[in-house]
């Protein structure tokens, strides 16, 4: 059994030292930052537990990449450039090249989707394995993408496929965790638990796109939650959607986390949108538009239930 | 069975409309805040873990201060004004009831000692019990109060009273728990359920003090990071120490939510004193000064065991 200060010795022996914003990283009761000038602060958390979010034998690599990498969708669904960000890590025992295995996955995600993410810190306790990751990230004031701006005659679009998350679940199915690493996960594996947050495509969408969200609980629920914040009823054409597997399930399959956005009829032209793909590094298909009237979704399939609810779905294997 | 949806919506409908920096509160992907010009932030987060850092049967109200007080006070030990904070909470259920229990404590907490907080985001996830909240706050460009900042010369000086979180853990003891409130909290248990964070002290030793710390893992040990954040030798009078029950235990006790700070000597007369334990709403006593020499602890009596280790250190009530 380490104690925690040989766990945080460990950790702090991996991380780069403190550059660019990042004034103090970890060792003092707090980080210090010194925030872009006049740019806003984008600021998120989500908590991943052993169990339902992730299989709880999951390599450590595995693990920190993925509860980075769904938090990192939250920032690009804002438009934002990832910033400093903190760990929240409990688990029974720890040893020391467990937390440098977690550094690895932390490193390896940011060091090809969010180069300009810190950590700076972090708490370390004993109980539950479970990460929660708090991310903050800077938009130009007025550029953050949210969810609320559609409006009718808007095109609205979602980048890559849909149910890659949900296929990439059964995949793994029961499939020994213990040699998985960075180098070595599966493709089929990799939507589930070495995501790839869509940063790029955030930041390019940034004064082009009237609306944004992730789809991380199922396209059908992020429909729906778009269709509510911006007032505006989306008329979709369901076989234009991109799936993977069965679509009925990839509509609400959640741990997708890819964006869905909406852009005006005249920044939706072909050039327009192979160039915003290019720099999203990512697909994009135009899936419906938005018209005047009650938030609804016309056009889609019967669905048994919508969306992943974190309290009443189901777990993850 | 309350789903997450019903639940946050039972959150948002009590919390007050986002205001100030705050340019967003939750409902989008992430928050949006407007940094105050010119300030730096300064960004801690802590666990609270049922069975470990609080009983499971406490009552939400309590959780909720207990589990936010925590963080308060290393925004406290870093000169900090409070700003935007998020709040990740997993538990085995939920019902709407619980959640707005929870957020009275929130809304008493920053009422009494942080009037700028304010809640922006979080996360709800059905999983054992636990909360991880993430502070932010504002400090003036090269005032913040960091570890590393003491000189020899420099005066020690703690806040309130040593031992008094152990002290209360104790008085707890096998208590029932559920008639606990906000409002009736018998104050012997107040300093480990309802523990007061120094953002008053804080602020008021901005300028000031050359070093601070709380003294969260027990004041021994913090002495000992003080000591070697700083690179200074600490000469104490153990006797001037104030302390609640037994001396040795409360040196070790953790729990305790008070300041260990420095002042040059000529920042500590007795007037300035008498101004900051005014402006902090507590009593300040010098303990010590600082020396050169390797960091050190010099008057300390023997201790069978230093500090609060939250990973290898046995657990609370």
């Amino acid at each position: 059994m380490a104690s925690e200060f040989a766990l945080i010795a460990a950790l702090r022996r991996r991380l780069p030292a403190a550059s660019g914003e990042v004034l103090l990283g970890p060792g003092d009761d707090a980080a210090l930052v010194a925030p872009p000038l006049g740019q806003g602060q984008v600021l998120s958390t989500d908590t991943l537990v052993a169990g339902r979010h992730f299989p709880p034998g999951l390599p450590p690599e595995l693990l920190a990449w993925r509860a980075l990498a769904v938090n990192l969708s939250d920032l690009a669904a804002m438009g934002a450039t990832p910033g400093p960000y903190l760990v929240a890590l409990t688990a029974p025992d720890l040893t020391e090249a467990w937390i440098e295995g977690f550094c690895d996955g932390l490193l390896g995600c940011t060091a090809r989707y969010a180069p300009s993410a810190q950590l700076v810190g972090g708490n370390l306790a004993r109980g539950p394995l479970q990460v929660s990751v708090t991310v903050t990230g800077w938009v130009p004031p007025g550029q953050a993408l949210l969810r609320s701006g559609a409006r009718p005659g808007d095109r609205l679009f979602v980048s890559g496929r849909v149910g890659q998350g949900l296929a990439a679940r059964q995949a793994l199915g029961e499939t020994a965790l213990q040699p998985l690493g960075l180098v070595n996960c599966p493709v089929a594996f990799q939507p589930y638990l070495m995501p790839a947050p869509r940063v790029a495509l955030g930041l390019a969408l940034r004064g082009q796109a009237t609306a944004a969200i992730d789809i991380s609980d199922g396209l059908a629920a992020e429909l729906r939650h778009l269709a509510e914040a911006s007032g505006v009823s989306l008329k979709l054409e369901a076989d234009a959607i991109p799936v993977q597997g069965d679509r009925i399930a990839a509509l609400q399959g959640g741990d997708d986390y890819e964006l869905l956005f909406t852009l005006p009829a005249e920044r939706s032209t072909p050039e327009r949108l192979a160039a915003l793909a290019r720099a999203g590094g990512v697909a994009l298909s135009e899936i419906g538009q938005c018209e005047i009237g009650p938030p609804a979704l016309q056009g889609l399939p019967d669905l048994p239930r919508e969306g992943w609810d974190h309290f009443a779905g189901e777990a993850a294997p």
